[in-house]
């Protein structure tokens, strides 16, 4: 922290702080409910506002040597005094960490259950780090590079390779047939086929088979109500040829949305200064931040080995 | 009951009881923690079993002169002293009843909190006296059938007429543009336009309109996995058109499933024991079971006053 | 609201607010949560600050002309349109019904259960009102008073008379011996027998005893870490004899302390402007500030037919 | 398995269970909410049942060659294919393991959060051992045996020697001196001072000094209601000297009771079967059933090592 306003009470100059990718007001309906990825006040007339991000205020992003943070007692995270060491674990507390978490969250996964998790980019594998912190028994991870799923199964999941696209059989096996506990989608709109056709139900759909009746999906990749680059005229208007009548007859639950980050970038630094996690296991480089244009082209194209980078101010 | 098993300790011969109309085994991991709509046991390869119902096992259906029941100690509610005089409003504890609070828990609604309800058919009546039960502050139901909303009103809810296709706009209007807290899909796969045509999204992408933000929505109207029927190719499939990236965007949750029974009728019978609640205000003929045909027709038809059908086998 | 400080955003002079009795920042780890009665920062080195009220930090008492209020934004919640001509329903949301209503929170009243709550002054009047509305089957009021107990029953509960203090019997049998579901301790370390001893574990023991093995009890009546006038050793150190084996041995659950009023007044607002709720049927005067001194020694005395005065400060 | 009964339809002849040590009917009010350890048929007139349990029905004892099994479907959990070789690991199943992690469940533990627990015997260690799995941040055990807190280290959590009596002020340092977020009471009514004086309120009030505010403690150490032997009146009684008055302002919560074992047994099981947990870390002996009147004494002693014992039949 190199400057305060006028209103900061508590944070400090020269206090280590995270911030949040999303902003809150702190005293909205939904920021006092503690759901500050969905703020009323920051980005006017809609519930949401975060930085550089299209239609969530006008706020630039926070990829940067500086960043401006409205509310300051509210967003920063002040973080404790082995910061500077463990700066690598910390960072990942602005959006990873607290994303992949969030899906877990919203699949309902309790401590013993079962969960399938499509996507191993690098929400997806935090998202099964997670799992596996919390305590379920069984963390299976579906996606096609062999990159990934060497990760996966570093950090003690299950790989699912699904290259030949029989990943729901396999989760289907992997669970005596009943499907998993819980499932996760952390791919998002532009999940595709294994010839790369862009479909935006495939994961949804897969998850609604592999996941057993009753079970709940949590879905963090983001959907948009509008894509005019999509193949089909339903999914240009965002909508998706979802699985409807298959989900409710199992009767399953389904949470989606961005992660609250504040509901749990707290408690997840505490596991972080306290050594009972360690999320820069994600980290595949360190740059400085004048390359992160190519540092984005190797992640798009996933590159073999770019998993997540963290980019340097100075 | 007039007869009973060897293996049946509690119901004695004599006692008045109430049948959900899904039928558990009561030791199954599902029936354990309460989910006996999904029972593992009673209807082999599928999760859920019930009487009479198309794809839920070999049991006839429950409206009958006798019906035979398996776990009987499980699945029998016995019911109190007072029973004889209120018999209209204990038997609305078999299906109706649970299956209109089931779609406000699904919804996650908490008293004070508004809620918007697609359909007046039964179940959307009850949903609503449910909410209104529960403390909601602002109950909307939207219909277009003018005895239905006459009834909605007669409860203490709003009713909000569809017949001009506004219902989304009325919605907003009522609750300052934000939407509801949470809403209700009390109509199922076969929801139609005003011209009468069949379209299974038109319930659900509404709900997504008139739902707030972060809010929650329950569904309890029936969706089939394959619609033999249908207009479209995609319907056909079980599949919708669901307009996910608006949902995703506004980070909704979403609820489905047969009701659980079990999990509720113990605590509504006592509302009714104690004069709290009176669901049979939803009874608009008493039939004998030989004019069941005929009643079901009505029904069908929506026929004016035909709001629900109570059949007396003797 | 007649005058704003600099750093507040969105409460405007003009404004109709309801301020909590409990002061919060909005950006402490508790307040963060929702638990804004146990602020870290307003009152530091203690959880929690509060307007006029012993050890809870620097403020004046909210019974005034005016009122300082820190972090405005946060604390001041702003009230609807209808507020001049309801104003004895919100004034009721500064500390009264949320703690009423915090009451059957912690003892995890759900609807359909029944409940007990011994004492009938003004907080076990609402927090039975609070039960009602939130769709209790069987709400029981245990006091002496016959003015308190005639409001008891007005409200739709049932009063049950302890002046020959037969209040655990009373409550067995209108449970079937089982005892209530839930309970709520609404009178405070205070609490006295029939000759007027006082004698800290009386309602305590009591609830214990009323409630069924595996329920819940909320204790929102003030006990004190030290009462140096009490008439034992025991309870001038602020221990109480606890009926502990009993307790554990029933499997209960307890719950306790101040009111997060924000976690509450907002939706209880809902239920005021949408006419679901009128929490005013409570107040038997309204008195100028002037006079508080003789309201308070009537409400203290207990005289006949001051459950709660109103004081308007011009 | 070695032989069913007529109205048994799912466990088999042949197959391995573990047996919870409380026994239910699985269709009672309780039992059908989860409630196992409060059923109110197996030993009508109090709400709970057990096996060799005193007050707690006409049941002999589990630690024996053959054991008759009420309610078989609804007790038996039927064991994977893995049992013969992990058996060590599922016997931990029937009691001692459920209740550990019951201890958490009361305390309302969520993953980051810090947790002390009192008392390193069985129940205290696997107490801690659950805390981990489910992803606590930070877990700290108080004991004074020298044996006991080697193993809180050997399974990561941190021993807190209480031999000084001093444990407060180190939980207290260890946590910012904030104390831990939850805390657990694994001793019972037998815990004593350092010069061996028995006093049932010291574990209890060193935990409302240990916890937060707004924390929560669960207590699965037994308490009785009646205790002739102990050495006060109020003791005598069941009664507690519980420092009701720092607990309240504190805004504690507290949950208590036996174990519900089938609430969470199956999903233990999976994390033993899924090589995700090994609960028989616990265990420092294996003998005879022909000498289990030695091993209780050497275990009564709390002899150096003796820390748990199975019993084999054969």
């Amino acid at each position: 922290m190199i400057e305060i306003g006028s209103a900061v009470d508590r944070v400090k100059v020269g206090d280590w702080v995270c911030l949040p990718f999303n902003i809150g007001c702190g005293f909205c309906e939904n920021c006092e409910r503690g759901l500050t990825g969905f703020c009323l006040t920051c980005n006017p007339g809609t519930a949401g506002a975060a930085y550089g991000f299209a239609g969530m205020g006008p706020y630039s992003g926070g990829q940067a040597e500086l960043l401006r943070v409205p509310y300051g007692d509210f967003n920063c995270l002040v973080l404790p005094k082995d910061t500077e060491e463990k700066q690598l674990d910390y960072v990942m507390l602005s959006d990873i960490w607290p994303t992949g978490w969030h899906a877990t969250e919203l699949s309902g996964l309790k401590p013993g259950e079962s969960i399938v998790i499509y996507g191993a980019g690098p929400v997806g594998l935090i998202a099964a780090y997670s799992a596996m912190v919390k305590g379920a028994s069984q963390v299976m991870v579906v996606d096609r590079h062999p990159d990934r799923l060497k990760l996966v199964e570093q950090i003690g999941a299950i790989p699912i390779d699904d290259s030949d696209e029989q990943a729901v059989e396999k989760v289907l096996q992997q669970t005596n047939g009943a499907g998993a506990d819980r499932g996760c989608e952390c791919v998002g709109y532009q999940c595709h086929d294994h010839h790369g056709r862009e479909c935006n139900h495939l994961t949804m759909n897969a998850l609604v088979e592999s996941v057993r009746a009753s079970g709940g999906i949590g879905v963090v990749g983001v959907f948009v109500p509008s894509d005019p680059k999509a193949p089909t005229k339903l999914e240009q208007s965002g909508k998706m040829a979802f699985d409807f009548g298959k989900f409710w007859f199992k009767g399953q639950k389904l949470g989606t949305g961005q992660a609250n980050v504040k509901a749990y970038n707290r408690y997840l630094a505490r596991s972080i200064e306290r050594n009972r996690a360690k999320p820069s296991f994600l980290i595949s480089h360190e740059l400085p931040l004048s390359e992160a244009p190519t540092a984005y082209k190797h992640f798009d194209n996933r590159d073999d080995g770019w998993t997540k980078v963290v980019l340097r101010a100075a």
